[in-house]
């Protein structure tokens, strides 16, 4: 086999076996096939695109170059959730809770990655003493007994993906819904989940701009994973506007707390029930959404959402009064400042990537792998798309620790966020969802 | 300027400026664009095209790379040839010394090269004593003096392209029009000459196998070359077997000594009177086809083509004796095998490429950079397409130094000649010229 004749058939329209595939995986993970003839493979797949069975045999190929693991130690269905990615998504803070506390088995590995926020494990870093260091013993074991655990990612999960990702990303390869697809399914895999769970974020602020566009991706992530025997359903929600109102690590915690008892902000808590719902009825722990979706509802009314955060964060480490009091004890920025409207109008656009831009200024995030992160800074925006601002209402607060940083997010969050005469049309959170079974349009 | 930038302009359809195909070549021989993100780049022009601009913004860019030649020191106009190669093609050897005997200013530069024989300038040195090896004012001074000089390339010529060349080689991006064409003229233009003739090969033994990609291609590079001001003309002439009967290097040779006295294969000649004919026109040398044919016909009847080219050779320190009588000073091999019919029949195919092959493995031509040649090896056919055999004629005359070859050589021919009841239908041996303001079929 060779890998020009591969790249031939493919730019040629064919289309590459199960074998082809697994050499050029493997071949291009242990350097023998070099970045330049992969990177004219992608190109003509960008061009040609994939079969889904060609798709499929390419996460499984991305799966299993690295470790698969394996969570048959934990009892019970393991649900596995992934977002595509959002401003303010601090999704996975609660809806690990809530669902945990409706009986579902949540073993989550976490990277860090780059953004504008620090990732999930980083959030819950800025919880005194929260450790995401545990051991596989420790990790199963959480989940055996509390029902969710999260870990940083410390196993070699789909190094082919992460090789093949970076060569995308500096090839103009990476818009391609069949290599998206495989990328995302092939690490949710080999993290060893029994059904997954998808978050396909649509908007200005996502990856997939367009509704067309994250239907498409919905459906070939849930294709694939129906075609490697991994059930996977996909809710597509609104990335139009930054999800909540906080951006920042310790913000973002503070947030997803208030959701947890009941007082978050009304699309983080909605989506929460949407998403937490689907991740019932994959568990088999409800019979139908409507049912799931109230089960979530009492648990986060009663308390026992929030009492199952407690318990995580306990088991991981955490300090449990930080999470009881988090305005005293999650880190403070030392700079409050309010930015106000200049003008009074309604809140016609809130650009999420400027959002998010002024969040990673501010140092939330990183912008390489080496940078180090302050959890405490970021932003929170007071009005939302369609509210009305007065001239000099707080638009939003910036927290931050450097004076002119705050004044480079000021700018940012400014040119993010656009006044106008008329209220913006209502555009809803969930546009739908999609099962191997079919789609659903809300 | 960014390569990421430039890449993904390129696979959205749009157009690169001469500014950005600049940066891309500077960039990539330099090094500091990668070979992954110029594979890239290949594989997107693959699909999207070029335009005529970025063609010859792309083939001067690949031209001003390296040396550009100054023939200036030379009076009247230059003419190039270039043949974009095939099986038993002996013109360069022919064609100088016709035209430089009508008064056409001929110096040429040229590769070694792979192939299943050696380059024009291999051939030449089957003649005892010729050098290839001329400095920069040997070589203009002959061309002033005699009208000629072949020079092994020692300038620096295009590199760009070289690199583009081995890349897109092992990348599945070779054929496309515009980047054979910018390939070519590139270093057409750098050699320095004023006008360039092409001779488009077209056939199951050419690069171009079909009548309407040749043309394609011809109209391509007549387009480049009138676009930077180096007028050229493209002849489009069959390749679906070897051109006349001999295949090898001093078997070459000998064959277009025979052709320079008169007494060369039809074909062979036909085809070096009509580009002949064409570069006279190119040169200002005749007024009409009919009247630069008519010339050239005379100066070889008269003897004034073959004189030329002794005086060629003896410029170049080569022996007139051996061309003088060739069979008896240029090297010879020792194991003469003829090749027969298994049947009787009209020779309705001969598969040029298996020709080729067969003269490979005899040895005349370079695998790989590193091989040595033999001059004396090779074959001489005697029969062509439409010709008719007697089951036990001979098809073919091998000359081999290697009982081992010979055999193998032997099967590639019986495998190339094809004997048919049938006669073959006619095929032209010119199906067009191409110029700048159009084209014309035959």
């Amino acid at each position: 086999m060779r890998m020009y004749d591969l790249i031939l058939k493919k730019r040629n329209g064919g289309e590459m076996t199960k074998a082809e595939i697994e050499f050029f995986i493997e071949g291009y993970l242990t350097g023998r096939i070099p970045d330049y003839q992969a990177s004219a493979l992608l190109m003509a797949i960008f061009f040609q695109k994939m079969t889904k069975r060609e798709t499929a045999d390419l996460t499984m190929a991305m799966a299993r170059s690295g470790e698969m693991l394996d969570l048959s130690g934990i009892e019970g269905i393991k649900v596995d959730k992934h977002s595509t990615g959002g401003v303010g998504d601090k999704v996975s803070l609660i809806l690990g809770p809530m669902v945990a506390a409706a009986g579902v088995k949540v073993a989550k590995m976490s990277g860090r990655g780059l953004g504008h926020t620090g990732g999930t494990i980083d959030k819950l870093e800025s919880i005194p003493g929260f450790s995401v260091e545990l051991s596989k013993e420790q990790f199963i074991n959480n989940v055996n007994r509390i029902g969710l655990a999260i870990a940083g990612q410390t196993a070699n999960l789909a190094p082919a993906d992460k090789k093949l990702y970076a060569l995308r990303d500096t090839t103009a390869t990476v818009d391609n819904v069949s290599l998206i697809a495989a990328s995302v399914m092939s690490k949710k895999i080999a993290s060893g989940a029994d059904k997954i769970l998808l978050d396909v974020k649509t908007g200005s602020g996502a990856f997939m701009k367009t509704v067309e566009d994250s239907f498409a991706l919905a459906r070939e992530m849930v294709d694939i994973g129906a075609g490697v025997g991994r059930e996977t359903v996909a809710v597509i929600s609104d990335m139009e506007q930054p999800l909540g109102y906080a951006v920042g690590n310790a913000l973002e915690v503070k947030e997803a707390i208030a959701t947890l008892q009941g007082n978050g902000p009304k699309d983080l808590y909605e989506l929460c029930l949407t998403l937490g719902a689907n991740m019932l009825l994959l568990a088999k722990k409800a019979s139908s959404a409507e049912e799931a979706r109230a089960r979530l509802q009492e648990l986060v009314e009663k308390g026992a959402a929030f009492n199952k955060f407690k318990e995580f964060v306990a088991a991981q480490g955490g300090d449990i009064t930080a999470v009881e009091s988090p305005d005293n004890c999650l880190p403070k920025a030392r700079l409050i400042t309010e930015v106000k409207a200049p003008k009074a109008g309604f809140i016609a656009k809130i650009n999420a990537e400027e959002i998010g831009f002024a969040s990673l200024v501010l140092g939330a995030g990183r912008e390489t792998k080496e940078s180090s992160i302050d959890l405490a800074v970021g932003l929170v925006l007071h009005k939302k798309l369609g509210d009305y601002a007065q001239a000099g209402d707080v638009l939003a607060v910036i927290h931050s620790n450097d004076p002119e940083k705050t004044k480079l997010a000021e700018k940012k969050i400014l040119q993010a966020i656009e006044l106008s005469a008329n209220a913006p049309g209502k555009r809803p959170l969930i546009f739908g969802v999609v099962t191997s079974s079919g789609s659903k349009t809300y």
